[in-house]
């Protein structure tokens, strides 16, 4: 049996995530039993949402166990089967976690998929056609659900989320304005992934900044949002938000360390008589087969063409994760281990 | 023609709202046109809806003119007509201000509605059967959406809409809990409201103290609540909500005068999947019927049977006024004009 290089979490931040809460070990791979599957991981996806479960506080996920290998959706290709179901080769989607290979339960139903990867490229099954994808889905199409004309908003839009956001929306006849960080990052939302606008919030660092920006972009206000950062930049956008606007929020990064986030002005919820909903897209399995189909569709068609970011090896793992973090990622953050 | 006394809108509030922002003044009711009634007031509504207008800012209703009559709901009895459609000696609700008498265009559709006082008293049309009633039923029925055994709470719980909302939430087999201002109140809404318990947020003056008293008094987490003070009473709601709770946002009366009411952590909206929707009953004309029969039915029944704060005069109407912005009133605050 093969070696395995795995990261464990080692101890919980204190404060900002650091590369010392991981530990790197190497096991010998198991003997497989009935039913068992030997993935080898191609691709690591690296989110957001890990560093959440980082925490031992109460959240959505349970937190991250001590000692044990970060979780995490790896897609890869069998190795070793004893499934009837799946053969060495099979190019599969699982939630491996941080590490070379994997064993899986693949009798279980949504423990492992097989993907094609004739039309859509093996990697693109842990961004734009897989949960992050369908977080934009949800957002977009059950939370925000705008007409055509709506003018739409994304923080961190040049991310996994944010460039199937902006491929989604302008599918459905929308204005899109992406916000992001730095000159390189609007320039690729606009040139690149087709946004109406992008608006760079390193120069705009507080909320009235930020909104005079979100006025320019947005002459007839904002219909929509969706959120992935939170702090300043809801305020900004909570101040441009038409009647009946609704926010999709779906992460609130800029808080994941710990600092407080608050809302500056909440009665705008009220005064504009606005939806705000918080979700996260693994309560909503039901909607997953037909936002793929859409994802794949827009892939395999030319549409939605994602950058990657990709670390090599999973030593690298634990920088590439805390760059994420502080958006040193263009685009979704991978960890290619072959 | 009767003399008719009005109080006029004279200045703006600087910060908190006082008396001298209003001016009484002395008319001749005018001649009517082909078409009009002439309505005699009984009662003129108090709500807290009003202050926000008193403001020049951007709210979702334009804001109220100056020199010109404060505007506000009315019942009353036609006591000269020129529209075949009223008699003298109907009994009315309109929109007629803060004023004795006003002339109706009674021919446009929705400006004066005839009413039966046989099972409701007219008062009751200012609050229970009336907008109030509408704005409770509208945020429980349409916004929060609860399912039988679902645990519910409402601040300004023995007010026009509370008192209203308690009774709706126990006809759909939901606990619900109040929260209001002082012992007396807490009381009333326990043991003539029929609200299962009632959290006096005096003895609780910050959000961590307030949670703390929500925790006992809701032990299985709150799924709904009713919002219509903000600031840290909202605050203590987040602590305390359960997973895909609803927030029926209606009012923050805590931030009329203008302080910064922000909301301490918004997280908590992603990490429980919550929906906050701020809402105004105007926009929903649509559900008016609706609500007023099932509204009348619990009155007629006696399962609704709310307090009234009852003013004498018109001159008295701004001090009851500045009494409901801070919680003086006890149940639904009106000026008795007769």
């Amino acid at each position: 049996m093969p070696a395995n290089r795995q990261l464990l979490l080692d101890n919980r931040p204190k404060g900002e995530a650091v590369a010392g809460n991981f530990r790197l070990v190497s096991v010998e791979t198991p003997e497989l039993e009935d039913g068992q599957v030997l993935v080898r991981h191609h691709y690591l996806s690296l989110d957001p949402y890990m560093r959440g479960r980082m925490n031992d506080s109460k959240s959505y996920a349970q937190p991250q166990p001590l000692g044990q290998v970060m979780q995490g959706a790896t897609v890869g290709e069998v190795v070793e089967s004893r499934n009837p179901r799946f053969a060495v080769g099979d190019k599969v989607v699982g939630f491996g976690g941080w590490q070379e290979y994997s064993v899986a339960d693949a009798s279980q139903p949504g423990v492992l998929r097989k993907v094609d990867t004739a039309h859509v490229p093996l990697s693109y099954y842990l961004g734009a056609v897989g949960m992050p994808g369908v977080t934009a889905w949800y957002g977009l199409v059950k939370i925000i659900a705008p007409g055509k004309d709506s003018t739409l908003t994304i923080s961190a839009a040049t991310g996994a989320v944010g460039s199937a956001f902006g491929a989604l929306a302008r599918a459905r006849g929308c204005r899109v304005v992406g916000i992001a960080g730095g000159p390189d990052k609007c320039r690729y939302a606009v040139e690149e992934l087709g946004f109406d606008a992008c608006i760079d919030h390193r120069q705009h660092p507080d909320a009235r900044s930020l909104s005079q920006a979100l006025k320019e972009a947005c002459p007839a206000g904002i219909d929509g949002h969706f959120e992935n950062v939170g702090g300043y930049l809801l305020d900004a956008i909570l101040l441009r938000a038409n009647a009946f606007a609704r926010v999709a929020l779906c992460g609130m990064i800029a808080g994941y360390d710990g600092q407080p986030l608050p809302m500056a002005n909440p009665a705008l919820i009220l005064i504009n008589r606005m939806k705000i909903e918080g979700f996260i897209v693994s309560d909503h399995m039901e909607v997953w087969p037909e936002a793929l189909q859409e994802l794949g569709t827009l892939v395999a068609t030319g549409k939605l063409r994602p950058r990657e970011s990709i670390a090599q090896g999973i030593e690298s793992a634990p920088e590439a994760f805390l760059g994420l973090l502080k958006g040193r990622n263009f685009g979704k953050q991978l960890v290619r281990l072959i």
